[in-house]
């Protein structure tokens, strides 16, 4: 899997600050833009995120080429309906060479991999033999395995990216999405460090798992004597 | 304000169960539908909220028809967008009789009451005679107060509900907004109970509050000793 | 593939017209709602349909209860974002029966037909290995090919299905996701016809193709003599 | 009214055409940016704005400090929900001084204009004697009328900046937030020429007006002989 930040809002930050400053200011955001130093801009944007007042945090986006993702994990990021995504279309490309996806479970017993291996190969033999015989590409593809690799572009906004990582993070969500957005919050790190640093599995943020077992990393709510609230649960 | 519901999905508690069953199900919805009952229907919802696994509860909306809200109130209202709103227009609708909203903290001066009143009288008065001469009605309406009186359709499904609510019936939102979901919980109360009962504050479910300063009900995230996370804070 | 209502707004006709009406009138939703005959709301639904005044529309939903669909049609089906899904988890569900969906283009094609069945089968079989030897059902699905069947719930305002099946009920596209949006307009037709009736291929409603090539139901927007606009074209 | 173009995606035609590309293409996103010349960026934005395939343009956004708007127009625009707002906030802020918008149609009457004015003023007054005497802001400003100016921060991407000019630069359209989408095009078109381009009015697309009655621009449908499709329009 190859991740890498394509493009983004230039000053990510500041403009998030701007835009924050703005709702409790006399003058426009283009005064403001010119008024605010670095330091400033640091000490909003914790307070923002402290206070849960993400809005401002609509207004930067990041964009993605994301490529050697497979379909199984695509069909899940795709879910995710506050972004915007390009992606390789399986109707109009026709696969001459498969790339595909192993999972480590797998690798790890070589009988099993080599059989998965095997069996991937002769999907693919099966959907040229289809190909070849008029079948057209779309319907080919009934017969290649959720493991086959993707490319998308995605694009979010810091809003959403910060939603997105409290729950892909998570060490329960599936290894490869997690995978993806680890790889996203690097990226995100290297452009908008304080942005970056919010891109964080829930429990980081509740100081417990919210979940109904925990995978020991954080105490339940219950575990970690978490007065129940009215009813429901302090998700995010 | 009047807030009435007047349309909802039917069986709206039945279809989140069976929503949120099908997932981690081998049979299909129809057939989940047939075999769920009540007691189910209620230990589900209990568990998808006290884990904030919201999703199925978007397949249920509520339709309200609001009247006598004010101008200033619907502003900040329909700056939710995860729903789907009809207002009265000032462009179309030319105000021969104009009502509107005096605030409580108004109300109780009575100097400043009468003042207020005249003021907006005077101004329908002249938002009359522009419309007299042939001004338009969308044009003579810059006149008229944030104070006036709107009717609206509105509908949002019930995670949005339970967004909206977490914030909109915090003591320090604004008044109006306050009182209008104040009564949407009311309407879903009477149709779906436990999805009217997780219509709730924000600190009610957390436990404290995440704002910078409290009103009184709850403490501060520091005042109620709750360990700071990495960054950030555990914000709804 | 079997795509039953299970879910709608009640009267959503009359809903939709009340709607519609309330941003022109004086007066709230619920004496409209009481005044509006069905006379009327036919006539007003004609005229928002003909104006492209479709914000009314969101105000009524419709669920369907969706089986027996390939994830290669899911994974179509949930880009479109305006619309809540729950859908059968590969990660949570483990699978001792397989369901797929063979391409007609295959069927057609009695010894392609048989491969396709036999490496499906084979496919089955190494993924019963997999999970015996205990790799998890979320890593051994990676194997599962695109044909195999999933369950969906599946909202959407009338609004969007009018968008969407403009796309997806083109000769042109996938023929599984076509079949699918064919069955949702039987199904939406039968409680409230007018609604169904929009749900139409967008050639149908500008009397020519917009694409570069047309299927032949219409000629193409050149063929159709219609003036190039200044720039772009009239895309719905 | 100011309205400036303070951040947008880097390249943003260079960042469509490599989006769409993308879905069609064996190798990923970097690839294609590299080895797509200005050349093929124009021919392939012609392309997708000519057969409605906008998905693309959504990965690119645009941020806009908006000044001296009214709160009547700023409550029209705020309706467009896919969209990110920041807006000066009335309970926040206080205001000593009060800007506002006089439309032409009453400023074209002098006598009007003057009460107009006077009106204003003596409001502001009673603003400021309602804070004096205690009144919060948020209280106070249901007296302030529509005509007040507001600042606001907002980011569109270029698929709904397509769509919003569609409607709000019709000569129909409010003259105010027409005027605001004017601007908004001319910002664009200074840094994205081709998009630019694109933000027009519906019916220089269509080359008829869709409206129940025509402006005079385009005729009707009717008039320009298009014939009725099936039941309602082609509207964008």
């Amino acid at each position: 899997m190859q991740v890498a930040l394509i493009r983004y809002t230039p000053e990510p930050e500041a403009t998030v600050a701007a835009a924050a400053r703005l709702c409790y200011s006399r003058v426009g955001a283009m005064e403001i833009l010119e008024k605010t130093d670095p330091a400033q801009v640091e000490k909003l944007l914790n307070h923002l995120l402290s206070s849960g007042h993400l809005s401002p945090f609509e207004h930067v986006s990041f964009t993605f080429a994301i490529e050697g993702l497979s379909r199984a994990a695509s069909h899940q990021l795709v879910r995710h309906r506050m972004a915007s995504y390009s992606q390789q279309s399986q109707r109009y490309v026709s696969f001459k060479k498969l790339d595909w996806v192993t999972p480590p479970t797998v690798q790890r017993k070589p009988e099993l991999a080599s059989a998965f291996q095997g069996l991937i190969e002769e999907v693919h033999r099966l959907y040229g033999r289809m190909v070849e015989a008029g079948v057209p590409a779309e319907d080919a593809r009934y017969i290649l395995p959720n493991a086959v690799c993707t490319n998308l572009v995605m694009t979010m906004n810091a809003r959403e990216l910060v939603h997105v990582c409290s729950v892909r993070l998570c060490l329960r969500a599936q290894w490869e999405i997690r995978e993806l957005f680890t790889r996203v919050k690097a990226e995100v790190e290297k452009v908008a460090p304080r942005i970056g640093a919010e891109l964080m599995i829930k429990c980081d943020r509740l100081g417990y798992c919210d979940e109904k077992e925990s995978c020991g990393l954080y105490p339940t709510r219950e575990g970690a004597g978490v007065k129940p609230a009215a009813t429901g649960g302090p998700w995010l």
